[in-house]
């Protein structure tokens, strides 16, 4: 057996998130089982994602090691797939992983998407894939805003109470904010993120959107280092885990 | 009562297509049903659509006419959005119909949009929305192939032998090819479409796409006008009924 890294496309709607859970189903689950039956047996070794997503939330591009037999990466790509089926999860492409390499702790980059549909009529085509806002979002206001969380700041205002991370320190290295017809796309980069920060950093820029809040709260939010002060956190349908970065990159084919 | 047009967005995949069935839930009846709770009785009165999409088919902005009370637009759009759910249809916006308009033939253009999904792996984020094809297409092949399609020409070629229409003469306006990323985006517009019309062209242009066919075959298959000689219809969930023009426009708001 080798350890692989798996690129991996899934929609989160009907997962309890990543991580496994003793009621409901996690995608760290059922890729574990795929890959236990692609090795040819029942055991179940454990499957590591580059960032751990919540329920709801999808995956454009998540990295994650798991144990498989050394075969092609189109082999091992095409026989997961095949035991990944029913379930809205693919593998995109794979390759053993470097010597060494962990597909969390080995990664120096994040990247996620945020969606907001922003019109007056809730979503039927995009219903779980965007979170539905009717009043106007002044998007540019949101950019402006949003700047002022870029860079190396204690995120304590916009971190989980669940967090288990030892540090609020993190380094936003963008978030930026644009408006494509009646969708508002937010992207946000960071070598590493808190749990629930995009998400509750959206959920602040709605605010400053909605002209609640001036562009300039967001600077004392982000002092108060307090998460109370903060707006509610974002509903995960309109996250979308979109890449991670190692260095050297991963040789995924 | 009025006779209103309504703008409508829908998610084709769990029904039965537009036209009401025996067995299985179509669009038109859950519109109908909608509009009969919205004028406060059970009598259901025939909504008629611009245009009649198949099982599975999606629509951005269908043209739906229905009877409904003489209320401001924004109470009738928020009526029946009301009454439709849970179903994947809301009403984007709405306007009294106009005297002696007819959402099917006061018509003056429709327009769809059908998307593939080129790429090796089958989608998890977009399935039910696109057709996916793992072979590499040429989209430029496809785009000049779609060009001979475009203008004043018999598709009887191109046209399901369920189809009502009494000519197969019709004017295809626009028939682009164009790729973003792993999608292939036709964009197709005309005055009316035969039934299948588009899912057909669709079919015989993956063909040139595939290099099974040349540029030029499509010249023949039209010529020959007969449905056996073009390619099989393209799968109804990556088509999109994108849009309706009327001479004056609707006042829809």
């Amino acid at each position: 057996m080798t350890l692989w890294a798996l690129e991996i496309e899934y929609d989160g709607t009907p997962f309890m998130g990543w991580q496994r859970q003793k009621h409901g189903l996690a995608i760290q689950q059922v890729i574990e089982e795929a890959a236990a039956r692609v090795r040819g047996g029942d055991d179940v070794t454990e499957a590591v994602a580059s960032g751990r997503t919540d329920a709801g939330v999808h995956a454009e591009a998540q990295i994650v090691q798991v144990a498989l037999p050394d075969l092609s990466p189109v082999r091992v790509r095409g026989a997961m797939n095949f035991h990944l089926k029913p379930h809205p999860i693919v593998v995109l492409r794979a390759c053993p992983a470097p010597p060494g390499w962990h597909a969390r702790f080995s990664s120096i980059g994040r990247t996620y998407r945020y969606v907001i549909s922003n019109r007056v009529v809730a979503p039927a085509l995009e219903a779980m894939r965007v979170w539905h806002i009717r009043q106007p979002l002044d998007h540019e206001a949101m950019h402006e805003a949003a700047q002022t969380l870029v860079g190396h700041h204690d995120f304590s205002s916009f971190r989980a109470s669940a967090c288990q991370a030892k540090s609020p320190m993190r380094t936003l290295d963008r978030l930026d904010v644009r408006r494509e017809g009646s969708k508002i796309i937010i992207e946000a980069a960071a070598r590493a993120f808190l749990h629930h920060q995009v998400r509750n950093m959206v959920g602040s820029l709605v605010k400053v959107g909605e002209g609640v809040w001036p562009v300039g709260r967001l600077v004392e939010v982000l002092a108060a280092r307090n998460r109370a002060v903060a707006a509610v956190t974002a509903p995960p349908e309109g996250l979308y885990f979109t890449g991670v970065l190692y260095d050297p990159p991963l040789a995924l084919e």
